[in-house]
């Protein structure tokens, strides 16, 4: 089955008609069919097809209990109304380019596997990389036992009204034993490889990020007989507060964001009594985004005090930076040729990014490296996101060549 | 039934446990539960009962044709977690002013109903006062049948599953025509009456007021990996249209609220590619609240463009200034004994009001008046919403000396 019409049988899952986005949130029934999609391709290779016990899909070629495998993959699942590359580019790429080593006859030396990683983008649940956090350990059994969806049900429920056992959920350090090296390909979600001029990346490190939930607390009252001095509108302390967020970002150069909001009672004639915001914020280093998130809390703070509003500050979740394993990602570099014509005579740069990835969670544990393979807009988490053709087949030689010259020497 | 055991009965009903605040939409199961209650109070008492064809529910002593009636009541739905007193208490006063004319032997010369008007709040279409609106004709059928829910149900739709007819919805103007006067009691939503030491109060007009849905339309985008220069984000101009409205509100001496917001995708992690606000505003006189929406579009308008923002303005509803008859307003002033001791001995005070009523729909064909009870604290639309047993009784003794005033000649 070539690239294209592995691409072209997922397209249609999961996408609204409504937006053209994608909506393949962790347990429902898109998740469920891109997830019968990866073991029907999985199989249909001769590959062994293991579910792991934190959802977490593997396609195995040679004997895992060898370790010192190589395994490549990416995610399936996608944010509200995200964009068809997301996740899905590097899956397809992992089989594409494994057809291109067999049609290349190459001998594998060591086990070779390819990965679905559940839950990556933490659409439903509110936290990413719930998947690989599990296997490593970064997410406890019983914080994810208290992950719950804008419903109301828990992450266990949702596993078990979609036919997996939630009871086994947890740390798997057996399975992250045996992989020698971890290597995700996904589409660019910025423009760095367009300004450039290049088609394929290497990937430096990942930037420190977070999420903080900013509640304002104030008092519901009718929008039409409230005197404004009698008010207190949690929604001017947000609307102050994401301007602080703009303000400090561009001071510090790094990027802040709210783009995630929740209202109560949302009546049009009921000023609200709380305002929820999310502010996803990210910077190339640990001082700067302190000094962001630290500026905006401050501004939120004295925003709500002026206003008789009450604010509560939560973390809801923290990625340190991450710095890909050196020795590998120069491995990738020599592969493919970097800053120059290389052996596989490409001209690769390496580049940080903004963006959390499975990679990122499985560099404390394994090896890791990432390619990124050029978008001409940079938009990401869009219908908008786009890679040409042309670029994802040159991602697929990449791929296809350093997982060659990892797993074949 | 006495008032208190009536406001026993209603109180659990589409109560939610979780904000203390009411839930009664238009066409759920807690309007079903409302709607029960009512005819129950009306059958319980020899009233004849009658459903209109556009939902209104009416309770009838004497004969509608002879027309000239005097009618009462209110409505039994709320905002989102709203309060128990506003719609409720003028419909519950109903029922024991009628219980205490029939206690004082009072001989009816003219017929009288009470009424309980349906979906008053717009809290899941949107637009308030559907049932007084199709009535007096100041809603087409075409308007209605467009009117549609988060869910995407349409008014018809939620009829026709709550076992309503929607096909029969339309101008009722003979059912209107047999009516001499409307008084409509409520719970105020100000603190006028609690600063003037006042337990009931005459409404002398309503300011006008209207909605309008701000729709900004940026560019969906990754919150982690796209430079803040490269952002066309909704967010920021939505932001700052909230301090504008305040700025502009301030100015006039009106009132504006940004209180409802719909954000798509909603991602924590996603650049907004919509973001959708709706801004209440309401003035003592049409100049006032022409310059206050006026200056918060044109403000919207200058930030949307200077951030790559697209805006759509949509005026979703208005209600100029009401009026009240003033023949009717000084005939309730004699009987209750307007600023001073009046025929009933009460001090009554006449003030105006920011917030819509029935009243005010049917104020345009229908001789209305309405009176209004001490509110200690003027929070409405609010679990927090709250008015005294001793002034709810004393609105109860009024409305029953005003109802005999007029229909016991």
């Amino acid at each position: 089955m070539t690239f294209h019409s592995m691409w072209a049988e997922l397209l249609p899952i999961g996408r609204s008609s409504a937006s053209g986005g994608y909506r393949r949130f962790a347990w429902t029934g898109a998740d469920a069919d891109c997830r019968a999609w990866f073991r029907t391709q999985a199989e249909s290779r001769g590959l062994r097809y293991e579910l792991d016990r934190n959802g977490n899909q593997w396609a195995w070629l040679g004997d895992p209990a060898e370790g010192d495998a190589v395994v490549t993959g990416s995610h399936l699942d996608s944010v509200p109304d995200g964009g068809a590359f997301d996740g899905p580019l590097g899956v397809v790429s992992s089989f594409a380019a494994l057809d291109e080593l067999r049609a290349r006859k190459a001998e594998f030396t060591r086990p070779l596997a390819i990965v679905n990683f559940g839950d990556e983008e933490g659409a439903r649940f509110g936290l990413a990389c719930v998947g690989s956090r599990l296997a490593a350990g970064q997410l406890t059994v019983e914080q994810a036992h208290r992950l719950t969806d804008g419903d109301g049900i828990t992450l266990p429920q949702a596993m078990e009204r979609a036919g997996y056992d939630p009871d086994t959920i947890g740390p798997d350090p057996e399975r992250l034993a045996r992989i020698g090296a971890f290597v995700e390909l996904h589409v660019e979600q910025g423009r760095a490889l367009d300004l450039s001029g290049d088609q394929v990346g290497i990937a430096s490190a990942i930037w420190p990020h977070g999420r903080w939930r900013f509640d304002f607390r104030g008092e519901a009252n009718h929008a039409g007989t409230t005197r404004l001095v009698d008010r207190r509108d949690p929604m001017l302390s947000y609307a102050e507060t994401v301007l602080a967020a703009r303000r400090e970002a561009q001071l510090a150069g790094a990027v802040a964001t709210f783009g995630k909001i929740s209202v109560e009672p949302n009546g049009v004639n009921a000023i609200p009594s709380l305002v929820r915001g999310w502010l996803d914020s990210r910077a190339a280093d640990q001082a700067t985004l302190d000094t962001v998130v630290t500026g905006v809390e401050k501004a939120a703070r004295e925003y709500a005090e002026a206003q008789g509003v009450e604010l509560d500050v939560v973390r809801e979740s923290f990625t340190p930076v991450v710095e890909f394993e050196h020795a590998l990602r120069d491995e990738l570099a020599r592969i493919l040729g970097k800053d120059g014509e290389g052996a596989a005579g490409l001209t690769v740069p390496v580049l940080g990014t903004g963006a959390g990835h499975d990679a990122g969670i499985l560099s404390g544990t394994v090896p890791t490296a990432m390619l990124f393979v050029r978008n001409p807009t940079g938009v990401s988490h869009s219908p908008a996101e786009y890679a040409a053709e042309d670029d994802c087949v040159a991602g697929v030689t990449a791929l296809a060549d350093v997982l060659e010259g990892l797993a074949c020497r």
